[in-house]
């Protein structure tokens, strides 16, 4: 029942003024705030809607960075892995290796992760039932690594459309392992711009005062100083930088409720 | 941004002395709180799963009874109506005729709803989008009705399973009706056991918290001394009485966070 | 095993001359045919979308010209009813008493068209689960009446959407009841276009054929003349009569390869 | 307009003997009904609901056999890829690489399949819509390769339950590939058995009809002389070896309707 943790970052990796801007805006915050913090960020996006779609500076470009922010800064950082042999390379240098939604079923790439040691946290396919997610958690532990978040970031609700189920989180809390919500994809609308997603930032805040309102370990919010202007596919629904004190502070006091 | 209400009460109206018993309480319990409160019967279960389903006692038996409660207690009323007929006279005698999920769209129910003057609470339907509840929202205040409250209750979500999706709640605010969340009938496994409708009781407080978090004008929670003994359909969602003042008193505190 | 059967008219009465008109060429095309033949016509949408919709001509105006039609034509008549009261009087007139698919487990009303006497079809709601409508019919055969047919007409999918799932054709004809496919409700997007339903015509072939390969007793598809004039709310949704001939000559030869 | 054609074979690599054997039936079967034939086996099972299930042979055993199979029987075979890695390997040996529906938006898989050449088979995600097709065929073709298949294996509907939308059928040919509709991961039901997916062997008929009838270049099924006995996770979709003769005449028949 420890208090509320973020993970929270820009979507994308953009370079390395911007990540220790963003790191560092974080940080200060997340401290006089008295939340833990994790700096999220990817350097590549591997399954965007088309071939025309931005992709990341790429491994090399955002790793180095990545050892800098850790060092330099102090933050814990998380960024998401696409193949087995991604796992050891990221996983020398961040904290946290994320599994995306749509690879969550993808065995060899989860006994990777969980080789590293690292905390491997496993994003809920929006295919999958919550209860699902106990044989997922099982191939991380299975294979030596007890360290397992889950996420949850919604789940496909007719074409197009993602739906939150706020009874997956004490579900997969059943499970054992910390569970995180991810507003930010959950209010994607996957697919429905033509070749990019879609999603709608009002939905952010509702979403995560009902998650932290049920009960979870963390939430998973990216945001940007400018997302309308961001390279990035979650363009629409990062929150920007200028709200999240406030977002912040409400979802602390309805955490001191949900686990007074 | 008033305080939370209340709508609660069984699932059915079984006799005077048990209506007289659970009013009485709930009143009691509600006043200590400091919450707004309704007390909900039904006098009829018009769409129950299956024909051997016990129906309730009646218009003729629970209307008397409504009507001292009322009077006696000075509690407010809500029953659900099924016909247009039934408007004008539960309407001689309750505070809120209700309006039930199934019949959401049935325009005359809902005309003659409205032409009672008393405040007509609309279940959104299982199979019906946030947004198109403004029409139906229309058909009772285009009726010369404006006290229209509208309350979410989960929406289908493959078979026998409902979901609430709690951007629903902000979506029907902006319509203009003040919104509440049924905690109950939202974790309803509609058909999924046989001859009856299922459900799953722990789930009760989990939405609840979640939905007061986002925001609602009251939250709907059917409740009974003993549910697993109850003659109701919704014995496995009904909260036993004895959980309620603890379950309130948390749901006040998410809402002083919620509107603070 | 008998050939495919054929229920079909415009969504709702606009006249005498008009019924007749239709009535009239769509007997002569499925004698023609082939084809047994049941007209549909509704004397009043009930459940419209919004109060400015158009409701039908009324139940005074459209008895005596079903009775006409029948007498006249030969022709047997299916319409819809919304209320215990009307079943008598509508069961006075027609052949086939029609359950909306949002009354479906309306108990009283299923009681009272079964208490006619005449065959009752129940179009499944949007919110229930095939194997649901085990119930549903028992409820007619029940209350003395074996004449029961069961309509598919589409699922929730998310919101403002329907999908058929052809596996509920097989699962409903286990339970006895004659299995009827409705091609014009199945493709209609409900509530999607504001204030009425709208639909994809083009995909009312689509689904037909998949209904009947996988074999059902009928199909049950609105046509007009001009469907995008029409009063109707289905207008979207409806074949105009024109295409009606090829339609229906493709539509029985998959019937005879699914009974050969 | 070319008739239907046939992917078929067991749901994984089993042993050289066994895939002759089940090659050279279903090369003969084929042949004596005039249906273009593909055999298809796994090599991995890459993607398993849990850790203890069996994972298959693996590449070193299985691509000699589906060279020889190429060679001796003169049958096409299709197989899956799952990291770009393979994809040049088994580009090498197999006339059809098919990328698995969780991995539908991996850009590099998809790159690294159309860049070897051969056919790539795209089963659509159980978590996009048909329309979202689009920007993944563009990824295949978009890197020099014409030669893309899709194929509609059922869409998330609620939990542990998919549904064939027969409507994905069109909007996906109106993208310009051939459509194959794969009966047998259709009826699956995704994680609903524990630690391995459940399905519905009965209604792989069912779907198949539908789909041939709407009208689709081939049909994906899959096949074992004793499914019930077999390694494989979808023994309870597969169709035993001995119904595929009347199952297949059935299929022709409907297609030569579809297409006539």
């Amino acid at each position: 029942n420890a208090p509320l943790s973020l993970i929270a970052g820009p979507c994308q990796f953009e370079s390395r003024q911007h990540a220790f801007d963003m790191a560092g805006k974080l940080k200060e915050l997340t401290q006089k705030l008295g939340i833990g913090f994790v700096y999220k960020s990817s350097f590549d996006k591997a399954n965007r809607s088309s071939l025309s779609s931005t992709r990341g500076a790429g491994l090399d470009a955002a790793l180095p960075v990545f050892a800098d922010l850790r060092k330099e800064l102090g933050v814990s950082v998380l960024t998401d892995v696409h193949t087995e042999e991604q796992c050891a390379i990221v996983g020398e240098v961040v904290d946290v290796l994320q599994i995306p939604a749509f690879l969550s079923r993808q065995t060899d790439l989860l006994i990777a992760a969980a080789k590293t040691g690292k905390v491997v946290n496993v994003k809920k396919g929006q295919f999958l039932a919550p209860w699902d997610m106990k044989n997922v958690v099982a191939k991380v532990t299975g294979s030596g690594n007890a360290n397992v978040l889950v996420t949850e970031r919604g789940a496909s609700f007719g074409y197009n459309t993602l739906v939150s189920d706020m009874r997956a989180l004490p579900i997969m809390a059943d499970i054992g392992a910390p569970v995180i919500f991810d507003a930010t994809h959950s209010v994607q609308q996957p697919g429905g711009q033509g070749a990019t997603s879609g999603g709608e930032r009002r939905f952010v805040e509702t979403l995560a005062r009902a998650a932290v309102a049920v009960g979870v370990a963390g939430v998973f919010i990216e945001t940007h100083e400018d997302p309308d202007n961001s390279t990035s596919s979650d363009g629409p629904n990062m929150v920007p930088f200028k709200d999240m004190p406030a977002l912040l502070e409400r979802l602390m006091a309805f955490d001191r409720v949900a686990k007074g």
